[in-house]
């Protein structure tokens, strides 16, 4: 089974708390790091859960609000001064660069290794990265400036060998690597055994949502349809549903019924206003419409291949 | 007695640890507070220690390093969210505006309250700043940029009322006033009694210097003389001198150099390399110069007044 995981660094919107951090996530998809955001004091969250900060080679910006990347130019010197020279990739709707530029210009800083910069378009939903394992597709959100999510998918695994098919059929080992490519074997007598019926299915393949900051959309519902693990703001509870439509966030009741429209496996919310020292209220609002719920809590990790 | 401390909320150098925040601190004179420095986190630690961060007024940049501003942004933004409408006032001898600037474009925030630049001479000592009570006076370093240390010193303050002499004289009371402003007292029979004879002497006037960060530079002695608290960057311990020359830094006992030739009456070390697990080093090492050292500790108080 792949390891497809994700480590919560931080939940809180707008300002930090002392146990709540900005937000940022570690996504972990088959031992390659992937993170999410990253808000002031991120590079200390890694630390805390000794993550290796120069195994991230991607780093995924939702939107350029304070909460959501100030963190990111003491990562990038941190990965510089413990001597990065590998490169690293930041996507990202909005004009990052030009953020990071001016700091690095100011402080007279060189760094050892090249940053690549993909700006994310955050009106229509594309693919932004993909490797032979895994795509990222945007999720175009509706915020007050640019914003996008972003929907972490395994691809399509290839089907498993099957050892008692392969020993009825007298199957060369020689031929092993092939039969796992997808090709058919020609028996000695010229007969030809179909690849299906020396392998087994594949496994499945998990996928991962995030969402945020947005109001309620349901634009988001196909780009994410069926997806197993889906994190989605919950900035509000009920009572304050004006205040999230004025600001362009969601409630934790709009957030559930994003998961239930999508028919997400499940949900975990996030990016609470601090206004809410007991976070039950948010959860059990979600849960009245999605029951299969949970507080993305700062320093858990969520399965995302959680059901195998 | 004037109340006049600093309050450690980081010591590290470079990258922050788990203990140990980036610099900053913040140092209270008669329940005014000065904000020196910003390392990533400070608001957090400000939270911490439950300082009202609206009461800060002006913040002090030694220079545009990243671990001595990047939570600057986030501390402006967050006094921004709770409402601040003060004027708050940046004094720093590179362009921290041009930085604070590009983030408020970005970010499409328009802050309620204004800022005010100042940029300090790096080169000649200069008044930055000044009310009734102190007077803060550039210190300037050597450092791979511009860089400024601040001397924090209280202005002589009046004498104080004798009230035994006031009564053998028998000074009307609508006297007093004039009295504590320096002035004569002329008597009923014309008799002029000299403000000296009808006040005690005024209570001293203390002094903190912060000197952060700098390679070993004796031009700091003659504008921090006397000073009584003394915090000076101690960024490695003897053994690696030739890399702290390298990177414009100090060792320990540089440190204790300064603090022995400028006749402080106590010193702070702080900015500590992380590769230092066990600081005692840096401490045993400064003791052999200049006794009366401690180490700057994330979270303690150093009273500056403490000889009364």
């Amino acid at each position: 089974m792949t390891k497809f995981n994700v480590l919560i660094l931080g939940n809180a919107s707008a300002s930090p708390t002392l146990t709540r951090n900005q937000t940022s996530q570690l996504i972990n998809i088959g031992e390659q790091y992937y993170l999410m955001d990253c808000g002031e004091g991120t590079q200390i969250r890694l630390r805390e859960h000794k993550v290796k900060i120069q195994r991230i080679n991607h780093i995924f910006i939702s939107h350029l609000h304070g909460d959501h990347y100030l963190g990111l130019i003491g990562l990038i010197q941190t990965m510089h001064l413990l001597g990065r020279t590998s490169e690293l990739t930041i996507y990202c709707p909005g004009d990052i660069k030009q953020i990071v530029d001016v700091h690095l210009k100011i402080s007279e800083s060189h760094l050892k290794y090249p940053i690549v910069y993909k700006t994310v378009n955050s009106e229509n939903s594309e693919l932004v990265y993909e490797n032979d394992k895994i795509e990222v597709i945007s999720i175009p959100l509706k915020h007050r400036i640019a914003c996008s999510g972003y929907l972490f998918k395994e691809k399509q695994k290839p089907r498993r060998i099957n050892p008692k098919a392969l020993k009825t059929f007298e199957v060369p080992k020689y031929q092993i690597n092939k039969i796992k490519l997808g090709e058919d074997y020609i028996a000695e007598n010229g007969e030809i055994i179909k690849n299906m019926r020396l392998t087994l299915d594949s496994l499945p393949s998990f996928s991962y949502a995030f969402c945020s900051d947005t109001k309620y959309l349901e634009s988001i519902i196909p780009i994410i349809k069926g997806v197993d693990l889906l994190y989605h703001e919950s900035t509000f509870a009920d009572e304050h549903a004006d205040r999230a439509r004025k600001t362009y966030h969601s409630t934790a009741k709009q957030a559930a019924e994003i998961a239930l429209k999508s028919e997400a496996k499940k949900l975990i919310i996030g990016h609470f206003s601090n206004r809410y020292a007991d976070l039950n209220v948010l959860l059990t609002e979600a849960k009245t419409v999605f029951e299969n719920t949970e507080i993305a809590t700062q320093g858990n990790t969520f399965e995302v291949s959680f059901s195998q």
